[in-house]
């Protein structure tokens, strides 16, 4: 009788919950084994601002699976709290650790799937935990905000970093009545954001509320026994309630590193189109690996939900048939809400395509989303970055209503079937007084092209 | 000294008042009119239902440009109330008739552009005009709705014809507090809709209250008077306090019938892609014209602002500028708000692409347009055809949020540059909790394609 394969995911969020179920549905008869150091598995994380906010109204609706219900439709086997520091690639055997008895023992695989996922940036000079400093990242976070603000009065909160996650949730904040101040190192909010779209963004931040303090870039903390009573930048003094760590994330890879995996230049574990590691029988997706960007070929570290959940399916996939699919480059394309407008951006900045290389022509506009005479009407406004000769689209950055992420969707769409931005126009684009404009943005940008 | 050269335009809403105002940006030399049998040019239509709603507070907003304004602004000679019966197109004359004198005088011209739009089809039997009995084409209409509704109590409304404007005028005075019964001599509402639609769209409209009443095809009239006191269907009878014909639209042909002008197989005047007639110094755009749909080649007569704003523009250019532009084919790209939802409808329905020799393969798939643990989500339904041999996308029918513009403007983007439905998958769609959802719907319905 054939042995049964051994199939390991490592870490048991979006990459690693798709990775173990593809794994177990591709090959019923393997033994597939999903480790997760925390007490969670198969997590909302995009969602965890809206919980501060009260849009939704528990945590534990950002819990999809319980590790039991995961076990019992998936017919995979979950193991909570329990941490794999050490892969021994020639025995083929990981150590795992239950994080609570610190116990450890080995277990033998025939592949392996890293999906570690990434965390937040160690901050500036801080070393060990605080009982007011948090940061956003698990529903693990989610809790100890919880209790701590169920137990403290909070009148007063400072963010450290106004990428997408702080501006989240320096609005959820604020609409708890919440008194916040966004710390940015750079001199405007959200740095990777076009600089026509900072203009806007810090009007409404500003209007929103939201105290912004740019070049915040040496910085110490003020403690009080075991939390931070305020951040220190040369004469000022920022005092605050709560603290939140959101200077980004970098991805998880210690225990692959150790193992003697190839990190690459990104940061994250090196891997082929298969998504195989520097060793064939181990695998890696998501957060922690690192992707290849579409229209540059470059490296990168990919932090979004949906491409974690799609790199876990491919990996479990490959994991168990034989390196059946390849990974796709990948088009960023992100949106965030910000005081009842979004914005969505796709692809390259201009800054960003002009770094690599490409000779960048830019066209903006601003239109109404609506016919002006609609209650509802708004404006949209768009960047559009292409390539000067051959029109080839880099990119674009849309603020508006909820039109923007149709709008980015088409982007990412010219980016990927390589369609000339000059086809943006001639488009028969939906028009009706409720809902679409009858001079559609794009169109307009299209007729721009030269 | 060369003689200016005089362009005609007939007809002064979205056609006409774009014809007149390029022709002359185009040839500032040229001596343009602009005659309108109306009060209004350049108007709204499409925003009519919302100012009976009350959404858009004034029917004066629905007027974009005064005559004098246009005159002033697009020094473009304007005459309202003024009709055009006529064309001797030997003389190259019109017969120009003053509504309020009945007068009449010859104009010579030197391009003559029909811009005569549509009206509604007359209701069946009826002959005569009656106090409450309304239209809602024009801001003509719009002020004897007005006018009656503030002197008269109107606590119940017959609509005959349940598209688009049925629909919308439905919804709008229900949320008036009116009773609604909506008549159709189909079996079901909004019979240009899919079926699967259709099924949708009965429990939504029953929901919201309207009482819809299927398969009216022989009907009277019962008058008091000068107005309408009942429709009559066999044994059931009908009172109401106002009645409205929704029955759909007919293109305005008469003065280029009398004038010997081509009226082509769908009714509209015939015109080559440069949206010249069959006399070469005549040309026409918009609603009172045929148009060529792009999927089938079909000729057919479109009832869209956009597109008649667009022909309109072309025959301006085209009238000075000696047929420098031709007009594209056309592809329907609609959407209607019904009680908080949306259906946008793009392309060819499965039936309609059948009809027309294609092996049409259809999939339809339903999934919710934001994480459902988000507040706001719903679902989104989606049908789409496509042919079975070359996966060429034919039509999609999408119901859902806000969401469902977008996808139809990817769908016509499909249909236009003839990607492969299964293309539809593998793209990088937006994703982030309050807008946009998890596992996009297109992506999925790209998967389906066999």
């Amino acid at each position: 009788m054939k042995k049964r394969q051994v199939i390991i995911i490592i870490g048991g969020n979006a990459a690693g919950a798709a990775a173990a179920a593809k794994a177990k549905r591709t090959e019923p008869l393997a033994d597939v084994w999903l480790l997760e150091k925390s007490e969670f598995i198969s997590t909302g994380t995009c969602e965890l601002p809206y919980v501060i906010s009260g849009e939704i109204t528990d945590y534990q609706k950002l819990v999809f699976f319980t590790p039991e219900k995961f076990q019992d439709e998936k017919k995979v086997n979950v193991r909570v709290a329990h941490s794999v520091d050490f892969v021994d690639r020639k025995k083929k055997t990981i150590e795992v650790t239950d994080v609570y008895s610190g116990k450890t023992h080995q277990v033998s695989y025939d592949k392996l799937i890293f999906a570690t996922g990434s965390q937040v940036n160690p901050l500036n000079g801080l070393t060990g935990e605080y009982d007011n400093l948090f940061k956003l990242k698990s529903v693990a976070d989610l809790k100890l905000i919880s209790d701590y603000f169920s137990s403290n009065v909070i009148k007063d909160a400072v963010i450290l970093g106004a990428g997408y996650v702080g501006l989240e949730l320096a609005e959820s904040l604020l609409s708890r009545g919440i008194k916040v101040r966004l710390i940015e190192k750079a001199p405007y909010p959200f740095p990777t954001a076009e600089p026509e779209i900072r203009g806007i963004l810090s009007k409404v931040i500003e209007k929103g509320g939201i105290d912004f303090i740019p070049n915040v870039q040496k910085y110490s903390f003020r403690m009080a026994e075991n939390k931070i009573s305020a951040i220190v930048e040369g004469s000022r003094v920022l005092e605050s309630d709560v603290f939140f760590n959101c200077t980004g994330f970098v991805p998880n890879v210690s225990a692959a590193q150790a193992s003697g995996l190839k990190i690459g230049a990104a940061g994250g574990i090196s891997v082929n189109y298969y998504l195989q590691t520097s060793d064939p029988d181990i695998f890696a997706a998501g957060d922690c690996s690192e992707s290849v960007e579409f229209i540059t070929g470059n490296k990168m570290i990919s932090n979004l939900a949906t491409i974690a959940h799609e790199q876990g399916h491919l990996a479990g996939n490959n994991a168990v048939s034989i390196n059946k699919n390849i990974t796709a480059k990948i088009i960023l394309n992100t949106s965030v809400r910000l005081f009842g407008s979004y914005l969505a951006q796709c692809g390259l900045s201009e800054e960003d395509a002009e770094k690599n290389g490409f000779k960048v022509n830019t066209v903006t506009e601003i239109l109404p989303n609506l016919v002006p005479i609609m209650p509802d009407s708004g404006n949209t406004f768009i960047k559009l970055n292409y390539d000067k000769s051959s029109k080839r689209v880099l990119g674009a950055s849309i603020w508006g209503g909820k039109e923007v992420s149709g709008y980015a969707d088409i982007i990412q769409l010219f980016i990927r079937l390589k369609i000339p931005a000059t086809e943006l126009s001639g488009n028969y684009y939906n028009y009706t007084p409720t809902l679409s404009p009858f001079r559609n943005i794009l169109s307009a940008i299209g007729r721009k092209i030269k």
